[in-house]
């Protein structure tokens, strides 16, 4: 099924204490749809960048079927630039630089051919901008999922509610949950943003798993223990992109499909946490996928004997 | 399969978001005991408490099957007390108050009834008394299992490692596997503490569930997500009693068996939480354990369709 996807592309220069990456290629759109086209070919990119974005990564995004006709790409600009620094931990980091550049002026218009996709993926952005892009839908897509971080809860929980109201899906990381709803319990918090519009809610914890909610149905997933996480950066678009990316393939909404996708998104992620950015999520083979998911289940299943 | 229980049996006064409890049962040996006897009829304390505790508790205790030979009363003296104050979150607390009492002379003597028993938790306590505790077993039991904690790594680290080369699974917090092994990675982690001694590692996560480790072997026991936590209090004791308690009544060490152990445990401590004390292990009826475990069985159920 056709996919849309709308977030940053971007360049990001990281320190983990493994070590450095200068500008390397980053941004949640670049993210979820390189996770997304290792199950669907018809996803619909839509960001902005400035010449200064190099040509061989978006051939070789084209080449793993990401039609870039929504991408904008202004000459004499320069992308979106983000550097960080992981703490030794990796479960936090410091912002060092923010260089909005193109950014500053994003104001997405949807080609034609995108406005009737099945399926949207709404990357972390201001929630207006969000917004804008649903509005431009011809038709109601059969699932927006939609991501965002605690700096909109603090600047724009307005605007952040009014997007949300329209999606199906929401993505957060548990203390995201907590700020959104003022429920410390993630089931409670899972209560209250159901009542805000999400017929689903999934918690992303990092290491812990994640969560999905639906309703009083609740679905815990592992997160792959691993002996090194590299570097953690776009960890969260990669799950975003593995989820939507298989639900778009399989146009499945139970809740029992829904339970793979996150399993799904999970794998992608732990790929990516492997090697600095896209690295990792480049030339996958579907046997290592394949592999992966075993893992997942290995990990999990017991017999309980009951 | 007869089973030895050795760790404080003492007062609480603990302070949550949801009220206050002033001094109530608590102790390491109490909780695991009672989450064991729900498993188990052998059980076998070993404790000091004085002449303060009240005789209905231990009444009640031996009831439940727990043999309280080995709990040496004290006349004139007073029991182990700890007062805490958890933080909104609930993952944290602050010690208001510990007094020792009778637990500053705990020298344990077993009976020799407890002396060939076939499984023996040792509850958090000094290692020195821990390992006392093995050297007096007339044949070394088939399991052997340890829970401690970070205060010991930090004042005694070198007979804490003493006492751990002797035993066969230890639990412990993530943060404590890190401190122990110095290892930020788990997976780095479990592999440093195996060649510590134990085969079996449990880390347990608190809402984030536990993970099982032998050798290359891992298992990811979800967590309940809990409406309502009420009191964390003794939570990883009740989960070593209701695991070791399992294996006990199956006595079968196989990692198929041990992960069972592991959902046992875990439904123990979310039973645990609901309430102050040990109020919400008392009186369970076995229909509520097993409509608990079909609770975890379905948060982790998925069928990967590989």
């Amino acid at each position: 099924m056709s996919l849309v996807t709308v977030g940053t592309v971007a360049f990001d220069s990281i320190e983990t204490p493994f070590g450095k990456a200068e500008r390397v290629v980053g941004g949640a759109a670049t993210y979820i749809s390189l996770a997304a086209s290792y199950f669907t070919k018809d996803i619909n990119l839509v960001s902005i960048v400035g010449d200064d974005f190099p040509d061989e990564e978006l051939k070789y995004m084209r080449k793993r079927g990401i039609n870039l006709d929504g991408l904008d790409i202004k000459a004499g600009k320069k992308s979106f630039f983000w550097a960080g620094r992981y703490h030794e931990n990796m479960n936090s980091r410091d912002t060092l630089d923010t260089q909005l550049n193109v950014l500053a002026d994003f104001n997405p218009k949807l080609p034609d051919s995108y406005r009737n996709a099945k399926y949207l993926m709404l990357g972390n952005l201001t929630p207006e901008i969000q917004m804008k892009v649903i509005r431009q839908m011809k038709k109601r897509p059969k699932l927006i999922v939609m991501d965002t971080m605690n700096f909109w809860m603090d600047v724009a929980m307005d605007a952040l509610k009014k997007t949300i109201k329209k999606v199906d899906v929401l993505t957060i990381n548990d203390e995201e949950a907590r700020q959104l709803s003022g429920e410390y319990s993630l089931v409670k918090a899972a209560k209250a943003i159901h009542k805000m519009g999400p017929e689903f809610l999934v918690i992303k914890k990092g290491e812990h798993g994640a969560l999905l909610f639906k309703g009083d149905k609740i679905f815990f997933a592992p997160a792959l223990p691993l002996a090194q996480v590299f570097d953690p950066t776009g960890a969260g678009d990669t799950f975003a992109g593995g989820f939507i990316g298989y639900l778009a393939k399989t146009n499945n909404l139970s809740f029992e499909n829904m339970k793979r996708a996150v399993i799904y998104g999970s794998a992608m992620a732990s790929f990516c946490v492997e090697e600095f950015s896209i690295e990792r999520l480049k030339g996958l083979r579907a046997s290592e996928i394949k592999k992966r998911l075993k893992r997942f289940v290995n990990i999990v299943n017991f017999d309980a004997q009951l």
